[in-house]
């Protein structure tokens, strides 16, 4: 049986289903020999690390309970006397995780798992992976911070995994790197790489009012708590900058060209989530309409793409031809196009839901499990 | 510098261009820290053997003139005077390369690659696999043979990589591998597996005659030699076989049901190829035409698709809906979609060429480079 022990980072929607399908793929990893043992978990505010780090981690009824918790909206601290675990916060908590690091990442190995929302996990995402230790990402800000901290970090490439930073589950990294690896020259990625920003164009194109397409998205829960780090863009922007950088790009955020959805005087600086979502939006309206109708007027639709290609990422509003891949999309599913030297007239093509904790978490799995060859 | 020796079974369209692929890659594979070595070379009739087994292997000069000299119709046995190497024939060759395999599966290890057309290497495949060795194929035949067979060839699975064998190139293995990892169950598979056949179905959408399209289709070079073969639905059966065991099934070919495009008093028992293109081929054209109309009179178009579903693969015409992914299908590309759970009303799409050499062959380099983590 090999053993595959990993620290998760963050506890949220991503992190709790991770550990709910850990659990329940016991049997199933167990036929294919692998053991997944999960021997620390964090929050924003501290580190449950399990007393048991050599051998089982922790016990699957405390994963439960850490998930049954933190959906609750408790913090991890309040769970110190249930499991046989140690509690660590601050600087503690990072030191901690680096000893544990020190310790595992040369004998039988150790994943540190990223599903946090955080900017500031980089430094110890570096330092682990120096140790020797693997990463796995559903967290986008390290990948997409400056250009040399990226490269520190993917240095040692095989042992660092992040799929579900674009597309959720969809295998687009894993489908560019094996384009890659054969020697097969990527000219150009196009993709749709937002489900909500999906679902807003589809409904645009249903005639829809751009007010209240938004205002029915975020109250179906499909756009962050202010939806307008969904329309600006800078979402879809980290994912292509994630892919141009796998293309060997030495390219930073500020080098993508973003168009925004809204204009800076509505932004977050300026005006309140409730304003926005009651005055702002409606005076969109007419402007987004034009465009559609400007679009439909040659046979075009408007999609919110990003483009790679030619050594630059931009990422905004195309209009695109109806029986395009990309515009016959209807709704948040994802498309991206990888056009190559051996997918040159028509392109590889990978589609699906590319949001939603369940299938991140099980990219995030999936991840985990491929990097089984490195451990002992 | 990590070096991956390689003996390369089969020196056909595909592991000539794998031959190319590999030293034009050199520089490449060189910055990712991999080396490849062909330490040896082997056709219908014959096998090389590098003197240099344990440093460089063969020259890339000389494996230059290995694909000049195979395209031009020239047997290995020809170039025995050409590099540092032995030659070996028959049971010599195979235990030449069982020899190999034990000294250098348990060291440095060894792949051994299967771009052979022959049903006769799987015995060989799993000695290899059981010395320690990785296989990888773009072969079908070993991986549908019997289901113990089979099963004792990919009882080592991070050992043996088979991308290429369905859907050529595009990441259809990978991809069903890695949801299956992750715990999310695949409820339903349907594809469109042969460039051939897409391109047969889009033709008499067209309105084209049957007989015309294949006539056309073989002298474009679409077809193989009998285009029987790809009209038998035998192939397509082949790689649904493959993908329904990469599913846990134990079934076999013999319980795939398979609907030929021709009748079996049309098959090659009965009537030459020549005959079959000449007469069988326009007796068949009025009653195509029909299946046709009657899909298109719904709404409908016919696709020559593979389903799996319910622990049955069955491979034949099907009538789709024109604005599916696979109604919208046109021409030679696969489309392979995926139902699990995460996948449920959407599936997880792949699309892409799925023939031809380069992909084929670019397919089978990112299998070997993907084995790297367990060279040393
Ligand atoms: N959901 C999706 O569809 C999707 C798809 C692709 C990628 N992602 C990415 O996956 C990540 C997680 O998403 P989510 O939806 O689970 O977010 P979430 O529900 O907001 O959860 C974030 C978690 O991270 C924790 N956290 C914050 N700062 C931390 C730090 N410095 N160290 C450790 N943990 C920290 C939070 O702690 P508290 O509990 O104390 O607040 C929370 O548990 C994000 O980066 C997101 O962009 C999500
Ligand atoms: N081309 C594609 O688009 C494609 C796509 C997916 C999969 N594939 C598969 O890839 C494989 C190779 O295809 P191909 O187009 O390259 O075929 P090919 O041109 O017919 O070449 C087959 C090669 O295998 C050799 N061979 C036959 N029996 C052998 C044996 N027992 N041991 C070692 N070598 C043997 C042949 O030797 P001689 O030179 O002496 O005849 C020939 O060099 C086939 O299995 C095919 O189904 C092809």
């Amino acid at each position: 049986m090999k053993s595959i022990p990993i620290i998760l980072l963050g506890c949220g929607g991503v992190g709790r289903q991770l550990l709910h399908h850990i659990i329940s793929c016991r049997s199933l990893h167990s036929k294919q020999g692998i053991v997944i043992r999960v021997v620390g978990v964090s929050d924003s505010s501290s580190l449950l690390v399990s007393d048991d780090i050599m051998l089982s981690g922790m016990r699957d009824e405390f994963l439960a309970e850490i998930c049954r918790a933190k959906s609750a909206g408790s913090p991890l601290k309040s769970l110190l006397n249930h499991g046989h675990c140690q509690l660590y916060t601050g600087q503690d908590a990072l030191e901690n995780i680096v000893s544990i690091a020190s310790s595992l990442g040369r004998s039988t190995g150790l994943a540190v798992v990223d599903c946090s929302a955080s900017a500031e996990t980089i430094g110890l995402l570096e330092q682990v992976s120096s140790l020797g230790c693997c990463v796995v990402l559903a967290n986008k800000k390290p990948l997409t911070c400056g250009i040399d901290d990226f490269e520190k970090l993917v240095s040692h490439f095989r042992r660092i995994r992040f799929e579900s930073t674009v597309g959720a589950g969809l295998p687009v990294i894993a489908s560019v790197t094996r384009v890659i690896s054969s020697g097969d020259p990527i000219s150009r990625i196009v993709g749709t790489l937002s489900g909500t920003l999906g679902y807003v164009m589809s409904e645009l194109e249903e005639g829809k009012a751009f007010s209240e397409i938004v205002r029915a998205a975020k109250s179906l829960g499909y756009t962050e708590p202010d939806p307008r780090d969904d329309l600006s863009g800078m979402d879809v922007a980290r994912k292509g900058l994630i892919l141009s950088r796998l293309l060997g790009w030495r390219i930073n955020l500020s080098d993508i060209k973003i168009e925004s959805l809204y204009p800076s005087e509505f932004g977050p600086n300026s005006m309140s989530t409730e304003d926005f979502l009651s005055k702002g939006l409606s005076q969109l309206d007419v402007k987004l309409k034009e465009r559609v109708a400007t679009a439909s007027s040659k046979g075009n639709v408007l999609r919110y793409v990003c483009v790679i290609e030619d050594s630059r990422c931009n990422v905004g509003l195309r209009e695109l031809p109806k029986d395009s891949a990309l515009g016959r999309l209807r709704g948040g599913d994802n498309v991206v196009e990888i056009y190559s030297r051996c997918y040159k007239n028509s392109p590889l093509v990978i589609q699906g839901a590319g949001a939603g904790n369940d299938t991140t978490a099980a990219g995030v799995l999936a991840d985990i499990i491929d990097l089984q060859d490195l451990f002992a």
